[in-house]
């Protein structure tokens, strides 16, 4: 998983009818420091996030996990609104 | 997932008989910003889009979603056509 | 799925069992203006493709779909040849 | 799989439910003579690894198995805590 | 799948149990012309390989296939001993 800061939101209505009613966002990832760490992408949203908030998401089929058995054709998702992390 | 314009087709006879009556578009990513990002690629269509149309693609065995349970052997597909994003 | 020119084979006797009677092609991937794009590798080939032609391989379990149920360890396939493609 | 350190743990407490209870942990993947190679990540720990320990990681669905099968929404995941490893 | 030399092993003994009795090994990718390409990576190992040999390996899932049902973590696995390979 990576960390990411919400961006954005999509607007989308023709789609696959799996993808109905699913938030979908635009995060950019960053780094154990903070800073921005590869490109932007589109995530569905598991976890209720909002723009600005600090995220956490995973990469692949494990993003449709939250919707199974449906198979929801995401390959990225937010699973969780990060408190904070340390660094050891 | 991530935004894409769809910039061309791709025609194939000769291939795996599970890509039958599937249109095959060239997609080049866009970042948030909407400048180019990445490399073109193949993807399988699930939304009916066309050339010049913004998108968003999924990468994966979850690109084949639409057209379960039939194994069609594809690693990206559109599963959206964007109406617009925003940035917050 | 990318674009790829078939530049070789692979020749493996000792291997896993579920790749025996499968043909390995080392594939370099182009971009959609023709252009060598990304590092070169070796795909099972599902298509009858030969070195020289201008091929459509997926990466991921998908390329051992044409195989199913035989569970073949691969993790990219040529399954298409392509005829053209065009950029609208 | 990677050869990483573990350099934090991140502390989230709205979550999927099927990461309850599960460290998430920040690693920073290594080459095999020891230096830092790609982005941080997060990763769910099977092995019960700690900070500034050396580790080795599995990214993709994969990272979920020894929760299986709880469908465990990770994309990587320490499951080895590494002793030594021997360049030949 | 790509080419690679295996160049070391790795000694874990705390591991996600089926780990157990597979050996782990250092991997360095090569291009279709021999010369490095990409980071090293860790492989479990499926077909009997040393330090020295030129092997392929395949990422993702796949890499547990020969194992199966067995859900050994792994997500990188050489399957295959390379003889030699010819570019045409």
């Amino acid at each position: 998983m990576q960390l990411a800061k919400v961006i954005g939101d999509v607007v989308v209505t023709r789609k696959d009818d799996n993808l109905t009613g699913i938030t979908l966002l635009v995060l950019q990832p960053i780094a154990a420091d903070g800073t921005p760490s590869g490109r932007t992408l589109v995530a569905v949203d598991a976890a209720g996030a909002g723009v600005g908030e600090t995220v956490f998401f995973v990469r692949g089929k494990e993003a449709s996990f939250p919707w199974h058995p449906t198979p929801v054709p995401a390959d990225a998702g937010v699973v969780g609104i990060v408190d904070h992390w340390d660094l050891g």
